[in-house]
């Protein structure tokens, strides 16, 4: 169904957590916290913040517990923290993370590689972690990779998307996050997955999360919110992606969102010469350019 | 209004003209005509291939009478030429161009900077060349830039857009192709454009042809094919864009347009791989990487 543009958006920058776990370059804690500080400053309310998975597999997040210590707390602002089992949670709980995230994927052959169990062994681990969540007072959102492809199986089914989403809404998440890792995605297969998923979820339990691997992410997010998606990922400077997905790198970047969102006068409270300023910023301490478009050309005047 | 997603789309190919026009190294004749033969070879069915202007203003341009006298013709392929005056106009006949084009702007300041004429000047110039033109059987297609915005006036009226586009047509075009020629361009501005233009134009005489300055580009595709627009112009590896215009590279690349229709099930005839091709092999000549994210990021698995 057919939406006019929503007035509007709300950004989950996940740039700190999906985007530097999948950095080479391995920040220092000030870093981190200097970034996710500049983050909140330019506006974004919801910041995932850190990862509390084993070091050995995540080594880039190994510091969560210190970035959470050391940032300076904006009143409003949700700091997040992805949680993969109960440990990871007390985790999170202990370092007074905002709300958690556990990660499921569409796709069978994605889920034992990248998170080495079937989609149902995932979504069974999660169960205990939602349940103490609930017991604790904090909210989950979920996530569900592959949701447009994979990189092993290719074609993945709308309906394993429709079924894996309703079943992390039923555990209790109370939003999922709809990702196409491998940024195969195109306009019109991600319109038709979002009918088949909100057949059985409410649109406003859904957010968008593409990666502009082909460039496709913006096109992809227009047709999202005009199917009703009103939660949108992004990644400063488009940090991240993938290493687990071939040519998967490419989170869509958050100034690129924002200054087409701006552009169609819809409201993000987002700052985007200030999202710019903290995306060269770290850019720089990671060696690399923005991804961005946006950031590369942009001119005071251009807007 | 909204329509469906068409089935087939016409792609314009601009690299030949507009983009070889705007890049800094000046290729040899052989290599153009190299270029055109390959994108003729990968499908393209319309492809502008050179101008008759003054070699004095357009360097890049002054062997076009060559690059025309050389390419293999393939049949049902249409090859174009930018003709802005009478004496271009005789120079493109004789060169045995299939079709001829002539360059307005929406904006004022942009046309005195960049044809050195204000807007009605321009188009009273293109008079006899349209004239000319029928009586001796050329289709005439008619551009006209800076419809989403000007570098040096900003905000640009749709209503001024919609009169340059209807008095083009009334003067003899057969299409007006309209330019976002500093990719400021956002979807909703995009669509209210082409309400406005539709208006007082039937929408089977426009074309699409937008920048990807700000990763709009795709974007800005989709809400004019939802708009019942089904002509693109795109320029192979993204060559080009104009110099006159602050930040105003990039226009889209021919691989990521073919990329995302096809992956839309839209027909374009053309063979992404072929165009792939093509572009790696031009920006090679060029000294540059293709603009195309597609082009970057290909693995034959991904489609």
């Amino acid at each position: 169904m057919k939406h006019d543009f929503p007035r509007k958006v709300s950004i989950v920058e996940v740039g700190p957590r999906d985007g530097l776990q999948n950095e080479a370059v391995i920040l220092s804690t000030e870093d981190k916290i200097d970034l996710v500080n500049q983050l909140a400053n330019a506006g974004l309310k919801r910041i995932e913040t850190g990862s509390f998975v084993s070091p050995r597999w995540v080594p880039q997040m190994a510091d969560s517990a210190d970035v959470f210590a050391g940032i300076v707390r904006h009143p409003g602002v949700v700091y997040s923290a992805l949680t993969p089992n109960l440990q990871g949670l007390e985790a999170a709980i202990n370092a007074k993370a905002d709300e958690v995230a556990v990660f499921a994927s569409a796709s069978e052959s994605f889920s034992r590689k990248n998170i080495n169990c079937s989609i149902s062994e995932s979504l069974a681990r999660f169960k205990p972690v939602l349940a103490e969540a609930k017991n604790v007072g904090i909210k989950v959102r979920g996530y569900v990779s592959c949701v447009l492809g994979c990189p092993y199986e290719g074609y993945v089914d709308p309906v394993s998307v429709a079924s894996v989403t309703a079943e992390l809404i039923s555990m209790g998440c109370y939003e999922v996050s709809l990702g196409d890792t491998t940024g195969v995605g195109t306009p019109l297969a991600t319109g038709n997955l979002i009918e088949k998923v909100t057949g059985v979820v409410p649109v406003n339990m859904l957010a968008a999360h593409f990666h502009d691997t082909y460039g496709q992410a913006l096109t992809n997010l227009v047709i999202a919110l005009q199917h009703g998606i009103t939660t949108i990922d992004s990644s400063v400077a488009g940090l991240g992606g993938c290493p687990y997905a071939n040519g998967a790198e490419g989170n869509v970047a958050t100034e690129d969102v924002v200054y087409m969102l701006a552009g169609m006068g819809i409201e993000t409270g987002v700052n985007l010469e200030a999202v710019i300023a903290a995306g060269k910023t770290i850019s720089q301490k990671l060696e690399r350019q923005p991804s961005s478009r946006v950031s590369r050309e942009w001119v005071s005047h251009a807007v």
